[in-house]
């Protein structure tokens, strides 16, 4: 029944390593069927080499197993908290990928400093605030969720498919799995370019939002006008 | 009657991919048939691995298209901007290549600092001025366009086959769509050295006149040297 | 008798090519017998791709050869200290690996600034002191085992799998050559890492105790929650 | 007569781009047969793909042509004025490598930071000074050869296989061509770590000359304990 979401799932965690956006076992995707509430992720600490289809665990959004005989990933009530609040998401994806994790180790938010990051990301990429103490120490990982939420507030998450988590790394969603691997990747890239541009000049400026505006929504939205469609 | 520029787009096109200047479908390359008319140009967000000659777009200078079922690149109005302007050129290449784009995010011209530049550019790699609210509003792509044209006015493009859109990125070019692609390897390059280069040393200056001529004149022109020609 | 570690030994050293971490011969891994009191160690200036497992060399815990027809690595004697006082670890491996070396270069620890390093080193990566003369001239690489532990005298070494000698290069190391090759790996990410988040941010904070503790207890020690034992 | 020359010329100049140290043609090796005084070099603009041992071109120390149909490299009066006065060395290199041309670019010596320069290089990189008009304007590739020569009055050239040509790039050598390149793979590792240093802490100082000394001569002269011989 969920063949397709357990395949999409595991054809999107194995491209985080073609992508080169993780080692090891360092990151992990899931995907959601919003009509049945069934959540599909990665197992915990399996390599991308080994995982097939049906390694992938399903889950109820209240985090009860109900396919799959190896542990979910770690994160796995992190995305769930994701999946409750943010109700227009299908995919999430967590990586410790180089350069995004370099601006969420130094607490800072990636600036929009041009149209690269305007064709995804409708504005600067926020970070969370730093946990409570108490908070890392019961239910860390559905509180690292908790925090991505309360920084949203005033954020609308298909507006802005990413977020550092401080002193972690990021999180990055979609309409899909795919989708929110595809902004993981372009995530990395901005990071990168970012990190870049503040070496070569500290007061550069992020881009005006005249041209924010231009470039969002010449990709999304009604009156979007790139690609086929 | 354009199979020839059409497979010669094509292949530039995906020569980009090949060259790591692009990920996704963020790129294009055109090339023009200046005796008919007729520019030849990568279609809107399809990616390089499903590309073909005959996805490929014909449209006049003015912009009507000739021949093609799909949409042209959504930066097709600025090729033709640089096409009826710069009438030495015989293809046009736009990329977010990483540290071009660097360049371009830090509005900031790249320094001549050593002779890979002046080998293929002669001078220092110019940077357009920020556009106006109503140039970006309205008619976004050609103002683009005009906005490098106008950088251009004491520059001759054969001179300097390259160009940093601010805030947005590269876009490069040459006698051919594959001349257009070189550049763009090339400007990678050298943007990524310029950055190493004011990293260790924030004083290091332009390359002398002298050599600048010596490497550009080595390499161009009628006393060129440089190759088996 | 000793094939199966031979074999560990030959292939982890590969995998320190396959990983990118060394070129051409500069590199090297062993791995320990403990019942026997035997270490099994690269051949010395041999390159990879020429490695198998009968030309690994096998001594003893006093440096004595007991096996095989080539030079041991010149480093031996510093894995062997290495063995001889850190009695948990059961395979050691030294790089120049390019990020590690960059923070060896500069003679710095690797501040903790995120969960990646948390997950793998409980804390900063420590530097040993620089060696005095009398150490470098006579019995260099002994000495360069003895700073080593001196580091460690208030560290245990399977809470921190690396160190950086001071001007030199890390060495790492686990419970097998397996291990202590992705340690190396690791550190490598981390140093790449911390290097980007000076960069960004000067002033960046190491993480606070209570996450360092949550992540590395996540993955190390009998509350360890990560994966699927 | 000169096939094994020619031969091992053309593999030297394959390697540089399978090493990745060069783009395109920028970058040329040659080799020298000392008993007759011939040099074997890349011919000029020709791309490394393309390159067979019958297009290497044969010269005597004087740069008459005795064999081949196509150009020298431009720079082999560089490569001619090195062999004229460097008399142990067997191989030259020229590339555009990044890391090293940065440095050459900043006009800044790369200092001996560590253990793995000092292994290759008895000492900091020299880079040499920039050259005056008319020694750019006439004879420009003797006169670069000139300037690394005077660059090296008091300097072994087999002590320090390399040198950086002021807002140029790298030249290295070595007993042959294989070598040369090696010095080359070696260089540009060395120049980006160094790089990452001073990027860490611009306050990093050379190691020690104890230190240097037990390095290098580690691998070089008569007490060289390096290696299987």
């Amino acid at each position: 029944m969920f063949e397709k979401l357990k395949q999409a799932v595991c054809d999107a965690n194995i491209e985080l390593q073609r992508q080169r956006l993780v080692i090891y076992s360092w990151g992990n995707v899931s995907g959601i069927n919003r009509k049945k509430g069934i959540v599909a992720i990665k197992p915990s600490g399996v390599r991308y080499d080994e995982l097939t289809p049906d390694k992938i665990v399903l889950l109820d959004l209240q985090g009860k197993i109900v396919e799959g005989n190896l542990k979910p990933s770690s994160d796995t009530p992190t995305h769930l908290e994701l999946y409750r609040n943010f109700k227009s998401i299908g995919g999430v994806c967590h990586t410790h990928s180089t350069y995004a994790t370099i601006w969420a180790q130094a607490c800072m938010e990636i600036p929009c400093f041009g149209t690269t990051a305007a064709d995804y990301f409708y504005g600067e990429i926020p970070v969370t605030e730093p946990m409570a103490k108490e908070e890392i120490e019961q239910d860390y990982e559905l509180n690292t969720g908790k925090a991505i939420v309360k920084r949203f507030k005033t954020i609308k998450p298909m507006h802005m498919p990413a977020v550092l988590v401080a002193n972690h790394g990021p999180f990055t969603w979609g309409k899909n799995p795919d989708a929110a691997v595809e902004s993981a990747v372009i995530l990395e890239q901005v990071a990168m370019m970012a990190l870049g541009t503040v070496t070569i000049n500290p007061n550069s400026n992020q881009i005006d939002n005249v041209l924010l505006d231009k470039h969002y929504l010449r990709k999304h939205g009604k009156n979007a006008y790139y690609g086929q469609k």
